[in-house]
């Protein structure tokens, strides 16, 4: 009994689908309005509902005259009460060739399903508002979908449907933007920091907040325990045949350190002018929650999703999201899927809508160097004793040629250029690189010599050392030759190299460095492999219409310098494309004082979400 | 008044020196018992002084009879109380050409001046034991240091006396040996750590405590206040004409850490055996405790030092002589000096005495490499970011070549080679590489090659880098860029490297290796200049001869690789050789768990110091 209490209209009731809904939604305890052009049939499933003890009335309605709509609803309330479900399920067709389909036969098609349902949608809104909410389903038709030669007036009446529902939807989402807003900062309220232990129980009550308000919406959710946090995991499945989209997004959040810095409590989101100040507003509680409220609007207006959707959220990003870089691969079925969509990135200038094809991987590694038994006197034994800082430096230094080249053999082997579209379109991209220099603080950014900036930062590998520890490094002096020193050195990879590979032959490369009465060990930390996803993939090309619909403009196609291990997770072990599609800016203060979200992009966020489910269901 | 409440026996005491020296004594408030061979003249002495108000009495003795010794001492006892001063001064001279010293003539002068003095210090002894103490003068005579052709017995048997002087001290000392020890004892309970500030009055406790030791034998001594803890100094200059000796010695100790690891405690001196278990029991304060027990056993034998002796203590040596390096040059006057005595070492192996006539000098820098104006993130910057760490692993790892030379330009220029002989003595030196190498827990020694392993060590120069601060070097991962590093670096100089010098081209060459992107400042933290002492000064001459007649085998010369920037200061301000004489061991745990000093090293110690003050004062 999964509609108690509901006042369901279904127009075209008297007809074959129309009787089948009316006969279900009573079944299920609606109390259904069964309206048709035709009200003998209407009245004949009525009757029959009713004599098997359901509640239901006949209605006539001639769907295109907005007077009838009235009457239908007065009747309609009167008797039951207010509309909460409304199915414009009336239709017309002829089946006839091109050249046969008379005028009259397409504006009668047009009529009843297009600007019929358009009618029953304003009718019944008002009515909907006043009950605090309801259900509209606009029925679509394969015929929209795959077109063929005949029926045109139905397939263009039944697609003109679809994207009416997805106006629908659009405009909820508009409709209720303040109430969005509002609860995205009882989300932002809750401090996650998940990398603080005092906080363990605040990632929790985020965790459990979500689930609910992902129960609400109307999927089944779940909360379950990871290593350190909980994940969310939720689901609505109902589109069959249709293409399965995994959301991912994290709920924790960055320490709010140095608190003194924030000019508004970090955990007391505030609204000045167009932006959003809280911690995580952006990072990434207000970008998760852009596609929660997607969702939502789809569902309240259309009732079902157009395509099958798997959520995943967890609390454990910002401490490196320990328990999905096992879960995903474990998991493989429960999160099968055709594409993932996150949204934990930027766009790449304001108003610039951006998709990132690709993420450099990340190969992390940690040389140990051991010299002498115990850290030596350098007066004493200076001359005749090993030095394993020396030697780390030396192993450091011979790991980059002059020009910035990786002297690992075979390091570029499997590395892929970008194509030349790739090339063309970076070099078209609004990037001031006087001004990146001015960021960074230095005159020259030093890298691969001959390759182009972006490329470098995307498209092309790398290799940095974090820190040499190891011997003296307080203030002042030691005269100590250290016996033991321990260099940080990561690479990032692109495509095609592959992390295992590479660090069979870094590891080597190290060895042969090692110059004498040193020992040397490489050990692997942590690898994330690089992935790219291409533009043409169904769901990249949904994502770019959803955001030149939402935008007015094409999306850039950029690469990123980071690695994300999740998303590596998903391309590598789910075997989909990953759709990163960012609704940030570049200077939102992520991990840093001051975190914004422009309201502006929280709302665009939600209308490309809603385009892209709407497009890429559609096909 | 000086002499109040003693009793002094003068032989002699009827002739020239002998009676002015009876005068003088009784002038002072001593009872003189005026002996003489000739007891008319004795009396007149003694009268002449009785009527002036003095205590005198006359005697008849031939210190030529043991018999005649125990009357007088009897009679003198009598009179006056137990001999407090014995003044040897009754001799015998014939100046004859050597074919008319008849054998007569040299048995009367050598039982007069020699076996007379002798006779008198076995009679007094034990009056002076029961007494509690008292003072031996044995005069010598210019004749012993300067003989000519005639008097030859004269001028042996002065010598001879000279010789007698030293033995009774060398047995003064092996006498009081235990009471050494206690007082040596009670001086490292002192926990005089210098680098913990709630140590600061115990390094006070012990100036004090030592200066008021070095008063009651006899120097004037005082406490001057330091940069941060006190420095002790003394003198004694009562030898006129003769050289001038520093002793330089240091009363504060590394702090015990880790304590846990000591079998017993630090501060609660043990003797276990032949060997004393403390903190500072070698490093210094039993070293510098063998001077000044040195110094005891002369004086309370002799009554005065055959040299002018300055003591200079301090107690910040462990904390790098802050106070010294500056006070030393400032006060040349004060502190000038012949020779500066050092014992704060250790022989080359047990039983083995050595002499190290060269330090390496020092030359301390850090280099500090700046790269963007804050640490950047590998993933968003890697590829086009100046990376701090790897610019300074690149400059470091160019400072020398593969062969292990360093390639700052002109840097060996003034390099001196070691002699031909040193090779030589250097090769015969009981080192066993293998050894070496075994406690270094290495198989190979790396350094220049080519070069011996004990010239790499002593007289090669070095550069070492003693850590590299800068980014991430905890445990675990960050993918940072770092913005800046500081590499700690320094070199070990020889003769005839100048630090400055050195500094200048060192910071030419860094400033060179700068890769693209980066800023490097090269800052001097501390220098010291190399030092060398040749085996033919007189000092080193007469230390060379003390070790053997203690040790029984002539010392070894050495080098030390480390560098005493308080050594030199004594020898670039003062311009004097130093005699680094140490009587540790190799393996005598200093600034470790378990500091020890062998006992038997403790007496050899100050039996050497008498004898290098007797030979270095006598000529």
């Amino acid at each position: 009994m999964r509609l108690q209490g509901k006042v369901a209209l279904i127009t075209g009731g008297g007809g074959t689908i129309g009787g089948a809904q009316a006969r279900l939604f009573a079944q299920e305890g609606a109390a259904v309005a069964v309206a048709d052009l035709f009200p003998e049939k209407a009245r004949a499933v009525a009757q029959e509902i009713v004599a098997r003890g359901g509640r239901a009335m006949a209605l006539k309605l001639e769907v295109r005259s907005a007077a009838e709509w009235q009457a239908a609803m007065a009747a309609t309330e009167q008797a039951f009460g207010p509309i909460t479900i409304l199915c414009n399920n009336a239709g017309a067709n002829f089946r006839t060739s091109f050249d046969d389909h008379i005028e009259e036969m397409w504006r009668t098609i047009l009529d009843t399903i297009l600007t019929g349902s358009f009618l029953g949608i304003k009718a019944v809104v008002p009515a909907m508002r006043r009950a605090g909410g309801g259900v509209i389903v606009n029925l679509g038709s394969l015929a929209s979908i795959r077109p063929g030669p005949g029926s045109p007036g139905y397939a263009a009446a039944k697609m003109g449907l679809v994207r009416l529902t997805c106006c629908a939807a659009l405009a909820y989402a508009r409709e209720h933007q303040a109430r969005f807003l509002h609860e995205l900062q009882e989300l932002l309220r809750i401090p996650s920091v998940s990398t603080a232990p005092q906080h363990a129980a605040d990632v929790a009550r985020a965790a459990h907040w979500l689930a609910a308000h992902l129960e609400a919406l109307g999927l089944r959710a779940r909360v379950e325990a990871g290593s350190r946090h909980p994940l969310v995991l939720a689901e609505w499945m109902g589109a069959p045949g249709r293409p399965t989209v995994l959301c991912y997004g994290h709920f924790d959040v960055q320490p709010p350190d140095p608190v003194d810095l924030w000019r508004t409590p970090p955990f007391d989101p505030v609204v000045d002018g167009d932006v959003l100040y809280a911690r995580g507003a952006s990072d990434d509680k207000g970008q998760l929650f852009v596609h929660l409220k997607a969702v939502e609007a789809i569902l309240r207006t259309a009732g079902r999703l157009p395509v099958n959707l798997k959520v995943l959220l967890e609390g454990e990003e910002e401490i490196g999201s320990p328990t999905l870089a096992t879960y995903v691969p474990r998991r493989r079925r429960r999160l099968a899927c055709d594409a993932a969509l996150v949204s934990d990135g930027a766009l790449f200038a304001p108003d610039l809508p951006t998709l990132v094809t690709g993420l450099r991987g990340l190969l992390y590694t940690e040389i140990e160097v051991r010299g002498a038994q115990r850290d030596l006197h350098s007066g004493q034994f200076g001359g005749a004793a090993p030095n394993a800082v020396g030697a780390a430096a030396q192993i450091v230094a011979a790991l980059k040629d002059r020009r910035g080249r990786i002297r690992v053999p075979g390091f570029y082997r499997r590395v892929q250029d970008p194509t030349p579209a790739e090339r063309d379109a970076w070099a078209r991209l609004p990037f001031d690189e006087a001004a990146f220099l001015a960021a960074l603080g230095t005159d020259v950014a030093p890298g691969e010599a001959g390759v182009p900036l972006l490329e470098r930062l995307w498209v092309r590998p790398t290799l940095d050392v974090h820190g040499i520890a190891g011997g003296f490094t307080a203030e002042g002096m030691k005269t100590v030759i250290p016996a033991r020193a321990v260099a940080k050195v990561s690479m990032r990879l692109v495509p095609d190299q592959d992390p295992g590979r590479i660090f069979r032959r870094f590891a080597r490369f190290v060895q042969r460095q090692a110059p004498p009465g040193v020992r040397v060990e490489v050990r692997h930390l942590a690898s994330t492999p690089p992935v790219v996803t291409s533009p043409d993939a169904p769901a990249a090309r949904a994502a770019a219409r959803a955001l030149e619909e939402t935008f007015g403009r094409p999306p850039v196609y950029v690469r990123e310098g980071g690695s994300i291990p999740v998303v590596a997770a998903f391309v590598r072990a789910l075997k989909v494309p990953a759709v990163l599609m960012g609704f940030g800016l570049p200077d939102d203060n992520l991990h840093a004082p001051n975190e914004k979200f422009a309201l502006r992009n929280f709302a665009r966020g939600i209308d490309a979400t809603i385009r892209f489910f709407h497009h890429y269901g559609h096909g």
